[in-house]
């Protein structure tokens, strides 16, 4: 420990950066009585020359995060929300262009979808959250290149059959019986990187790349006869990446959310795959990255914090 | 206070009630390659005659909680699943006849709705969490007559005009502006009151019963030109009380979930009703009983805690 | 189903109340460098005559939430904060002889507790939250009498010994092995309603009374060899009845929090009661009242919604 | 985009991880009838070679995440739980060392704190939670080297007054007054690297170390007059730094939760830094690394999902 006790004590800063998070902002279009809505969560992150608030608390470099708050705000109206990616585009081409200290922007957005209701009277403007998936998408922007990772969260999903595990290896610690026939469920949460990083390229339709995204995934979880939740998230990122040319990563993390076939026996039931306990903690958790070949990977490992 | 130094400091037993709270039970159906799905959160509730374990410790009227919660899964085999009501019937059923001191039996049920995901594969065996409103049902028996509460939570719904605020008192702490159109949205928690309450009676089709009053509650929301949210939940209350003659009481409790007009003119900007602020606390709460004419109200009034 | 068909259809209101809920207010109280603070979560309920406002929209009865919560953050000024008690009665107090339809105002209020951090600056003006259980309280007022009932959520305990449970009745689903000495644990929620109804009796001391409550459920929690969850709530009810005359009614809703003792005999290891696998769901759930002997019962069975 | 569609489609694995998380473990360590209590959740995460699960769903290299569970109970039997990080010590060599397939090991653990009841009866076995911060740390094994990074998360913080913001960038979007005296809360997420790295060298004394790290960043918080939130944060990391030698990096992700004045002018009154509303969303958040001079950085930027 001498060593390590003459090492020099002086602290000094590392990576930094600020904003404002969560943005809550609804955008309603109004096409006559027929109205249209985006509902977004956002979330700023800036960073660049920004030694000196931290020092000695020289806001003289620093944007207010509430300034921050009010671009939102402003961009909602001035460019209106086609898609959260390209809402993410104006804002973080906008914080890096115009103010000299910052040199990266990120802006995170999720987004919540709406159905409309059916009913009998007039117009269009009654709207149902549907409540399932979160959309999620990541821009940022160095002032000269993009880095676009789109995605979803708590999309809750379930095979009641096709799905086996054995063939594994057992230790002294090892009590689980093989199961040939079991339940398998899990709530996706999927990150995609996008290989469009400069304005001269053509950017994707991102309404209809994310549509088609979620689609593929779905089929593949559905169409896998599956022998481990591994070989599962494989097929689902495998899927997106053959489908989508505009995507060169895939990341899942994939809770195996465990349903127990209950014990009936002691009170003279057989359980035939008919009734199951569906368990909260703890949970396995697979998580992996697939790449389009000769890609690189840039999507953090760790998508949650658990 | 010399009046209330000198009452009996006796403490004495009042009301009391237990049993095993969230039982997670996955019910699967088999029919050939097609399964079906119930997927339940159960809470068992049982009182009777039991002074003696909170007086003395003696379990001897004490069927364990652990014990309603094997019966939960056993019953979810023997008798299947049909709907939450039916299963909670017979579970409260069971309760109070089969175990002298029990004398009222309480099973709560949320009900959470899954989808088919459309895929090329083989069966139908793969399911989607619609994520959309939780479904609820309070069955309660006393070995005489039953009494069945059904509902939901956590709708969130939206209508972006074809709502007013104006004409209401002001006092000395009244600043709100009257508002003309305005977005109107809330999280329903509603619950209706069966007058099934008889062996004799014939059962309501409970499936059918809910969707329906789900899709009146929601139509009376969208057809509804607001002057109020009192004014909307009255006629979704009502809706159900005209269209589901098997329903007696309804019972709202809407959060305003308010969107403010964001104020863009500091930046030069028109908001012409197109850039909102969803806000998160304070919100109004406005909670009612409509009755069917005649009929006493028996739902408690707060839905939930706050 | 003839009987029931031929009911009228004819919906009516029933009960019915509305306010701002969760008005998170911050009160500083500035003694040169020292300062204190109250740190509450008001919500504010009213109720009167409010039929027009649901049958036609007509809001001239209606005080507008927003006009509520500033009263909330005005009455922070012009009252102070000395306990959210004496805060809720004057906000009810307010509400009920200021608007002529209001016949009824219920406050209720969260608190959240700050300890002071020790450093060795100048002043005392630095907090961090204790994060401890949430005190609660709730006071309504119809313009004669005053109902006061406070208490506390999320108090979280445990006896690591001390705990038996046994001799409970066994039917057909029964499988428990019965438990000699096991961890008995629970989040501890609350209620108790004070005998103070009438301005003309002195009111209680709010700050004392809830710390000592709190005190006396703690300790007959520790002191109270268990031989079942109902038994130790009793002792948690009772011993706040036989020392706090102002109080003659607790509710409590106990959790079953499962700690199971973890079957490491597959490993060749004993498990002598030192190794927990600690439960979320499902849990047992044991509710009681505990009165001062020839009171009346009055707080709602149901204090949490499942 | 012909270029893109031009590369190849093929999909490839790329990093992946695996393991059981949120294993909830008590462990009571007996000192007659004195007893002391650790509570932990703990998430274990391998790596290594893994290809084949994902590419067939051969299991062959598979230690099931359920052994991991098993070990986890087993080994607080076996080792006991000193500390968090040495029990995650003792799991990440364990899984390396004794599954050749397996290269990498990463062991998260939270733990809560409980404090004694007060009473007076015999014996020391009665707990009570303290809820504030949660303690975390993470421990990742490769065989050869280890990383200890240790924190916490949910440290609610406030000074009431000695903090200022003022002289930032004003640009189009800027509304924000400038303020000479406001409250400055934030709840802590915080992160700190060990350079203890190899088993050669001495442990620190990680419970220590713990508590002294804490203490260091909290007397930061209320001894800083602060004029940006970026310089408190700063000075909390320095604190470690210079205090602890064991420690080479500290990263913070604090959200500035604001305390808004309230206007009570409309009410005739004066707010004069008495009455506040504490808002939820949005808020701002700073995040920043604090190093040690000359260290390399490699805690993660992102501490939280958003």
């Amino acid at each position: 420990m001498a060593a390590v006790n003459s090492r020099p004590a002086r602290p000094v800063l590392g990576q930094n950066q600020y904003g404002k998070a969560e943005n809550r902002v609804v955008r309603i279009t109004r096409d006559g009585a027929t109205h249209h809505i985006k509902d977004l969560n956002v979330s700023v992150s800036l960073s660049g020359d920004m030694d000196e608030v931290h020092y000695s608390g020289s806001n003289a470099n620093v944007l207010p995060t509430d300034t921050t708050k009010n671009t939102v705000y402003a961009f909602a109206k001035e460019h209106g929300i086609d898609s959260a990616e390209q809402f993410g585009i104006h804002l973080a081409r906008h914080f890096v262009t115009s103010q000299e200290p910052i040199h990266r922007a990120r802006i995170r957005i999720e987004e919540y979808a709406w159905d409309r209701i059916e009913h009998s009277g007039e117009g269009a403007h009654s709207f149902l959250r549907t409540g399932q998936e979160t959309r999620l998408t990541q821009i940022t922007y160095d002032g000269s290149s993009w880095e676009v990772v789109s995605g979803l969260k708590d999309l809750t999903v379930m095979n009641s059959t096709d799905s086996e595990f054995w063939g594994y290896v057992k230790d002294k610690y090892t009590t689980l019986p093989e199961a040939h026939d079991r339940i398998l469920a899990t709530s996706v949460t999927g990150r995609w990187r996008f290989n469009w990083t400069d304005d001269a390229q053509e950017a994707p339709d991102w309404e209809t790349s994310y549509e088609d995204a979620k689609k593929h995934l779905l089929r593949a979880f559905a169409e896998t006869y599956s022998l481990s939740l591994q070989q599962t998230l494989y097929q689902m990122g495998a899927r997106i990446i053959e489908h989508r040319s505009e995507i060169d990563e895939v990341r899942f993390s994939l809770p195996n959310k465990h349903h127990f076939l209950v014990d009936l026996e002691p009170f003279g039931l057989k359980n035939d795959n008919e009734v199951y306990f569906a368990a909260d903690r703890p949970y396995g958790l697979i998580e992996a990255t697939v790449l389009r070949e000769g890609c690189e990977a840039r999507i953090p490992v760790d998508l949650t914090n658990l």
